[in-house]
């Protein structure tokens, strides 16, 4: 318990992706959209940390675009929590500066980094796991949450895991932390069925839980020109230096990812396997696992449905009438509406290239 | 050609339905929906015959409800030819009215009786037919069209016809009349299936020529009380009854179809058997017959596709994006969106009753 005292949440909230079009559009990605209830899901993500973490102790790293936004959805959050990234450099670089922060504040701070567009079934499992991330975060360790898989999904990483780590002194640890054997890519569908039956690999989740001085240890350590970037940044901050100068600085740091940067590389990285009925959310279709009405349909605004199963039927404008459809996705949004098959859904990215190769850049 | 200047086109305008739904509504039936140009179904049956029948021959039969949209559509259709039906009383009684009408300003007179809300896809062609039409009618026949079938419909009426009429007197006759054998219900699969084969039978299309004095004979040897309350309605309008009386006179009319009422016991029917690319577009099904792109989509509005064949695509309202749909019907219109198979879409009405039963009277 006395961990919480320290967890910094990071809610990494600069996304962007037409995945979910035409729900989302250019400037509205995925963490602003309303899916699971009348919340956007960065709105989610907050309210599952909130009854831990106190809003002086969480950050928002973001985009430039989408700032001004999540501040007026966050307002009790302080504004020197907002990391405004002046251009999109992948996670590392705004994990580095954020742990910087932390530590200023408080020696022991532990970094919580919270995807702010995933959906959680079981925020108090979640919570729960949280905890326990956080004593073996506490240790030095930098954990990642693994997801047990519940079907050989293909669109996620995974994660092998090996032993135990050593016994916990804190004997409250109630979801020990496993090593990790490897990081592995997402898999074609039979090497995923052959991953959920072999029962030692996890969906890699993307949630992190660190010590800052950890994490800022391993940047300099793989990503030297990193630290670097983050020691001017934070110089220049305190120098009030202007826009242009922060702006040369971030576009200097390196575009690339913690998994791939620093996971993938570092030692005494550890994996929690757990199950809170987790989805990255990736496409419509990852929708259907999560079905709202007794015909195992995800629906959402006001829909009809007669005779039929297996849908994604959303509507943010007007009404949908469904008539004998299965495993379809349909969308109604004020000015566009997408129907396709669920095992397509992946292929609306090719759909949204279209509309700009048409120029119908209105619809985008 | 000579009895061009004797013909008058009725215009049968007062359907309901919610076959169409979500694009007609209870007060906006199918006749006034822009399905195969910009212009309603009733302006398109207008635009075929105005080539050879002048505005003061076009009589509208419609309902109360659709008066006014009507004459709005027709300002140069003298409002003396518009019958506006008090209470829907089906076609009989409406034919009875008009042919009487007719009569009293041209005793010679032919009238051409058109459902409004039929496709043809070569007006050149249905006037030809309609030419030899009413070469038959003057001489006292009553002439249905009828259409060659191109697929084994199980949707329409079927007339089964026998040898040709007795030589015409007028050489003139491109497309001689067939003695109808008999008027068939609508069949199932295998019964269509062996009419398509058998080559004697037609659709039944709902289109007639006739003389205003032979049907007005025909309704009183068949339908006599029809024919006594046609006579108190003229007289009546001549003496400038008010529209209490109109009512009640109206409300005694039988309420039959012209098919069932006359068509199916009289003598002296024929049938021209005709091929102009005819369809009463039943449902929305009935749109996949009349591709418009190449890939065999019916599509209208503003819609971009992507692998998708087969289907019936129609916005009225926004864009409709469609990825991987085969053989789908969708709707968008400005205040809610269909999906369903296109082979389910008779169904729709099922829907409309869903939408009543839970109140959602906006969407009706």
């Amino acid at each position: 318990m006395e961990h919480w005292d320290h967890v910094h949440a990071l809610l990494l909230a600069g996304g962007k992706g037409t995945r979910f079009w035409p729900l989302s559009r250019e400037d509205h990605p995925k963490q602003l959209l309303k899916l699971f209830s009348d919340r956007t899901l960065v709105e989610d993500t907050y309210s599952r940390i909130r009854p831990m973490v106190p809003n002086e102790r969480v950050l928002v790293a973001t985009s430039k675009g989408l700032a001004t936004r999540l501040m007026a959805l966050f307002p009790d959050i302080p504004e020197d929590n907002v990391i405004v990234e002046p251009l999109a450099r992948n996670t590392a670089p705004c994990i580095a500066v954020s742990a910087r922060r932390c530590l200023e504040r408080d020696p022991d701070a532990i970094l919580a980094v919270l995807p702010s567009d995933h959906f959680i079934a079981d925020p108090n499992m979640f919570l729960e796991v949280l905890e326990s991330a956080t004593a073996h975060a506490a240790r030095g360790e930098i954990v990642t949450l693994g997801i047990t898989p519940t079907h050989p999904e293909t669109g996620y990483g995974y994660i092998r895991f090996g032993e135990f780590e050593q016994e916990p002194e804190n004997e409250e640890i109630r979801h020990r932390a496993r090593r990790i054997q490897a990081f592995v890519e997402k898999p074609d569908h039979d090497t995923a069925m052959s991953y959920l039956k072999a029962g030692r690999y996890l969906w890699n989740s993307g949630i992190f839980v660190l010590r800052a001085a950890t994490i800022l240890d391993k940047v300099k350590l793989h990503l030297p020109g990193l630290a670097r970037a983050v020691d001017e940044l934070v110089e220049a901050e305190k120098a009030h230096k202007n826009a242009e100068t922060l702006m040369r600085i971030w576009s200097d740091m390196p575009n690339i990812s913690v998994d791939f940067g620093i996971m993938e590389k570092a030692e005494g990285i550890v994996v929690i396997p757990a199950s809170f009925g987790w989805s990255d959310v990736g496409t419509w279709r990852a929708l259907t696992s999560f079905p709202t009405d007794e015909n195992e349909n995800f629906v959402h605004g006001r829909v009809i449905t007669v005779d039929s199963t297996g849908n994604v039927l959303y509507s943010s404008h007007g009404l949908l009438a469904a008539l004998g459809l299965e495993n379809m996705v349909v969308v109604v949004t004020r000015g566009a509406v997408l129907v396709c098959p669920a095992d397509r859904t992946q292929e609306v990215r090719a759909l949204v290239d279209e509309l700009k190769i048409r120029d119908m850049t209105e619809y985008l």
